[in-house]
């Protein structure tokens, strides 16, 4: 069965983008830990982010720099933070959260914004994305 | 003033060293959030990993990956988490932490080990790491 990430990448599931190649996704996570939170995901459904191939692995996280870089512009914060966990949605995901402090990447406090917040915000953050 | 990790890369503060190439350096964090929790700096001093050039960026990257490779077969988890703060030490560097849940990955939980356990540890980890 396709992850929930791959019914996003085929369109059934809609998502708030932010950005996209022919290889890679980004887009809102709906409960963020901190206002402006990113996934970036290979559109190749590979469950563990070091069973990606070199290639595939580092185009992931080069995507991940120019997200981050941009979400940096939209969001104001000291750094954007980096972690992937992978232990609940089976296929590689990058999460991206702008820190103010380090209690912004608790990822016990999860959030639940509106679909028109998350809207607006990913329209700032895609418009500071330079691919 | 170098960062402490500077200081690690010119032997002025000892380390648990799990691996190292000419650029870049792992070994454990003397905190670890879970057994076998493990840093990867550049050894060129960068406050925000963002800030460094593709280059380095994406070969730091491709380190954290065989290092975690390792660690995996080193430390029974399900799989090796990535996190980057770097709110406190002004040095760009990836948290890897093996996760069996995450909350592995709490890093509110920090554990004291005595240097021998550090340095078992990392005897452990470097056997398995491949550069």
């Amino acid at each position: 069965m396709p992850s929930i990430f791959s019914k996003i990448v085929a369109g059934e599931i809609p998502c708030h983008k932010v950005a996209e190649t022919d290889k890679y996704l980004a887009f809102l996570d709906i409960n963020p830990v901190a206002p402006g939170h990113v996934l970036c995901i290979p559109k190749h459904e590979v469950d563990y982010i070091f069973d990606l191939d070199d290639e595939e692995y580092l185009g992931l996280m080069a995507f991940a720099k120019k997200v981050a870089q941009g979400l940096k512009h939209a969001v104001p914060c000291r750094k954007v933070g980096v972690t992937v966990l992978g232990l609940e949605v089976p296929h590689a995901h990058v999460h991206l959260v702008p820190m103010r402090t380090e209690a912004d990447m608790d990822f016990h406090h999860k959030s639940n914004p509106s679909a028109d917040e998350l809207a607006a915000m990913a329209k700032k953050i895609s418009e500071r994305i330079q691919l």
